[in-house]
């Protein structure tokens, strides 16, 4: 907070000024908010900007700032002359009230009004769950009212939606008390960054585009075993009625008053995890460099974003930026106990985590640029090991002192990025044409470092269902934990020699991709035994607590 | 629709100008609608404007037009050279996906934009939904973690809430699913409107009595029969930060561009129903006249604005306006089949509906104006009955014929009301230190017309839990069927000699009201079987279908 108070914010009418986005395709939300007209997009088209793409290692727990870099990133890049804009996803409120207390950057370099974005924003959270939650109720409606589908219960696949962290929510029975009151089944809530209206969301390129990707959500299936769209319930025209203002990207602005746009926020391990298509597109349109964050690893938000949504949204990538912590690197070394100590071995083995993602980046045929996110505490010796090992490796390096120093700080980055002058369409991990199960050994090979994959029983009678709705051609997005390269949370560093269980496969029809789970994965988180909720407080003089 | 693109809209902040509302304390949103800073209020105490109270007789399922000559006679009344200004509620989602299609007036006496009001509009019920929720997630992971509260499981009184007819959701198990998942338990979801955290909202002064009210929440009680509140769980503070922006009331513009507060959404059936306390605080200050719905008939809106609102908020009250229709008034004389044929007999038969609400306004010495929303099927001689009888009883009346003809329509209105001069604090129809068997007796009799009031068991164990919390001394809000004056609704026109059973009583300790529940009160609406939903689309030019 102490940083928002150090800087002042300009009308977010002010700043769109310098980007020449026109005046009258905002809509304000207070002074320093403004949703900007997607159509904006296709109405004349003018030389791009270049895409930046940031990503990471693996994380520890705590996240290793790379929504920091982004921002420090965007206001170096415009301290060096050009016109640079972040692309971001809007914070959830599970996280929020849950441990992190919020999300949008850290130090010097945030985007602000950051009480906003995190809580409640300009209601495109909401408006995505009304969304999946009519939906939701449709089908038990008409379940209720004689069932004309032949609607079979046990297989509704698709769940209600909340951005609240509520572990009893996850499995419900519903329909309970009474023939008033439909039939009992089994059911439950994701958390809204991981439902498939999010995916969809993030995926759509205009109203028609997002309404008909909205019908051809997979219900579920019939008692005679024909699949069930959400367009057999005449759902799609009020969803996406709901979500006309939404699709609207957000901009907001940088402590050091350049525009960021914050728009949509799939979850990266369960979901593709970018912000939406239409706010990374109209971010080029508008900038000279447009600086796009994926959520966790390369192996994850990085994987996704390049096979995804550069694939779909057409879009070639000039350099990729893989942030590192010396934090993270001696907990891949195996130091467990203290973080920040001094611990040269450690760091000097947890490079392999590094050196894998940098990999990985390469494997698309992309320039990578190694960002090492500086701490207080890190040493001159232990910056030196990481530069030479990047160096080394024939990759760019800069140290990145955003956090303390805003833009200042991300000018040798800046820099590196400046230098790279092609731009490339990604050299994608598989083929569409390609079968599921190629599909995702390619990524669990070639990506993840795994020797073999394995498929349970139920994955098989999923792969089946993949083809009955005839999705064996479409993109697969992997669902499993940012903690480790493998599917194993406990596999630090660079894991070798190991299989992939795909337990099962989730099929996002209208989003057009399957999901592989490996592991167990929550798409609806629980709280811990004191959240970040309680520390929350407001005060009539609209100063708010909690947020950090 | 096309009443709205007839009209040209004006930009909120240039009819703000008009009312001397100070542009720095409004946030647009978008340029037609703005929320207004509570806190203005408090800042210099003028003359404030004289209230006008709008309810009706009982209603058909229809509706009789109760906002439709709110925002018909605030026109008339601007025509007239009185600064006037509406606080009407916000309508919930449920009502406009099921049956309703929307609710911001009808014909040329409406508030725009309406897609907007009609649609998530500035997001204020999403927030009430979130903070209700979160407080909902706080319990369940308060137990998962070791209960330290030894909340009883069985004993949770406070429910989840979301703003859609969903029926399944009434009565719900949750924490299935294995130990992970918190402990199974008995739950439910009610409509956001009928939630007590919508109540709290709307009955709030300013941010720290919203605190304070939200964490007087009782939760439920815990195995030693303790109560538990919001606060025990550290809930209020997060609570009303979510809430921060939505405790500031929405300004939209009429057709004629006169201002019109919409802000919270409480039912009249189960909650109090009126808009909130402070949207009709500034609406009484930033004008001469401001005119204020209350939901359904004098016997639910209209009482509890008298004894809870006017009472809570020291308000006076100039005059009251009873909405009467052919329509109804022939269906409470027993005309069933076709409502718009021509049937005298019945029409004046349903006079003693009409008799009964005056009869209940006055009950509280409030001057009474019945006002006659013109359907274009009626007669003059039908016209002529029911102003006759009006008159008979010493009660001013006008025609109304806003819809149709907008603000001229409802200037013989406008004038009736002009006529009075007097304001007055309305003779409560129960002291708060009465007993809460003493206040329902009063009510039910003195207002519902009944001659006995009987209490279920349950209703017996609850008044000791009202007593338990020390609430004997707090407001009452009936809960009951708007469709008659009794508590049965086969029961039309003006029933007498019934008794009134109350099943249950309810507690909501933070808005300090108890609910008696008489009859079946669905606190969760379902869709029919064609809901509206299916008649919504959406255009790429930004059009759209399914709101009329």
């Amino acid at each position: 907070m102490k940083f928002q108070k150090m800087l002042k914010l300009k009308k977010i009418f002010d700043i769109s000024k310098k980007y020449e986005i026109p005046e009258e395709s905002l809509r304000p939300y207070g002074d320093y908010i403004a949703k900007v007209d997607y159509r904006l997009l296709y109405e004349s088209m003018k030389d791009f900007g270049k895409l930046i793409f940031v990503t990471g290692i693996t994380p520890t727990p705590y996240g290793e700032g790379k929504t920091t870099t982004v921002i420090g990133l965007v206001d170096a890049l415009n301290r060096l002359g050009y016109k640079s804009l972040a692309s971001i996803r809007q914070p959830s409120l599970g996280p929020i009230f849950g441990i992190k207390g919020g999300a949008a950057g850290g130090g010097y370099a945030q985007v602000v009004p950051m009480d906003d974005i995190n809580l409640l924003f300009t209601g495109d959270f909401p408006a995505i769950e009304y969304a999946n939650n009519l939906l939701a109720s449709l089908i038990d409606n008409h379940i209720f009212h004689g069932n004309e589908l032949g609607i079979d219960s046990r297989k509704i696949k698709f769940r209600r939606a909340i951005d609240m962290n509520d572990r009893s929510l996850r499995s419900i029975v519903v329909g309970l008390g009474g023939s008033a009151n439909g039939f009992p089944r089994e059911a439950g809530f994701d958390i809204t960054a991981a439902s498939e209206v999010m995916a969809i969301f993030g995926l759509s390129l205009n109203i028609n585009d997002l309404k008909k990707k909205l019908g051809e959500i997979l219900v579920g299936f019939s008692y005679d075993k024909k699949p069930i769209y959400a367009r057999d319930l005449k759902a799609e025209g009020a969803m996406a009625a709901i979500l006309r203002r939404a699709i609207n990207p957000n901009l907001v602005q940088t402590l050091e008053n350049n525009l960021a746009f914050v728009h949509g926020g799939p979850f990266a391990n369960i979901a593709h995890g970018t912000s939406s298509i239409l706010s990374i597109k109209l971010a080029l349109k508008f900038s000279d460099y447009a600086v796009v964050e994926g959520g966790f690893a390369t192996d994850l938000g990085g994987e996704k974003f390049l096979d995804i949504i550069a694939r779909l949204g057409d879009l070639k990538v000039c350099a990729v930026v893989i942030v590192a912590t010396t934090r993270a690197l001696k907990y891949h070394g195996g130091l467990k106990v203290n973080y920040v100590e001094d611990s040269n071995k450690n760091l000097v083995r947890g490079l392999q985590n590094l050196e894998k993602h940098i990999e990985n980046m390469q494997a698309f045929g992309l320039k990578v640029v190694v960002a090492l996110n500086k701490f207080s505490e890190d040493t001159k010796e232990e910056i030196k090991i990481v530069r030479d090992f990047v160096e080394s490796m024939g990759v760019g390096f800069a140290l990145s002192d955003v956090w303390a120093q805003g833009g200042k700080g991300g000018e040798e980055l800046a820099k590196k990025i400046v230098e790279i002058e092609e731009e490339r369409t990604p050299r994608f991990i598989y083929k569409l044409e390609q079968s599921p199960k190629e599909k995702i050994e390619r990524i669990a090979k070639i990506i993840y470092g795994a020797s073999l994959v394995e498929y349970s029983q139920e994955a098989e009678a999923d792969l089946k269902d993949v083809s009955l709705v005839g999705m064996d051609n479409s993109f697969v997005c992997m669902a499993k934990t940012p903690l480790s390269l493998s599917a194993d949370p406990k596999l630090i560093g660079r894991p070798e020699d190991f299989k992939i269980m795909v337990r099962e496969v989730r099929i996002s029809h209208g989003a057009n991709f399957i999901v592989p789970v490996l592991g167990k994965i929550m798409t609806m988180p629980g709280l811990p035994k004191i959240p970040q909720a309680v520390k929350f407080d407001i005060f009539e003089n609209g100063e708010m607590q909690g947020i950090y």
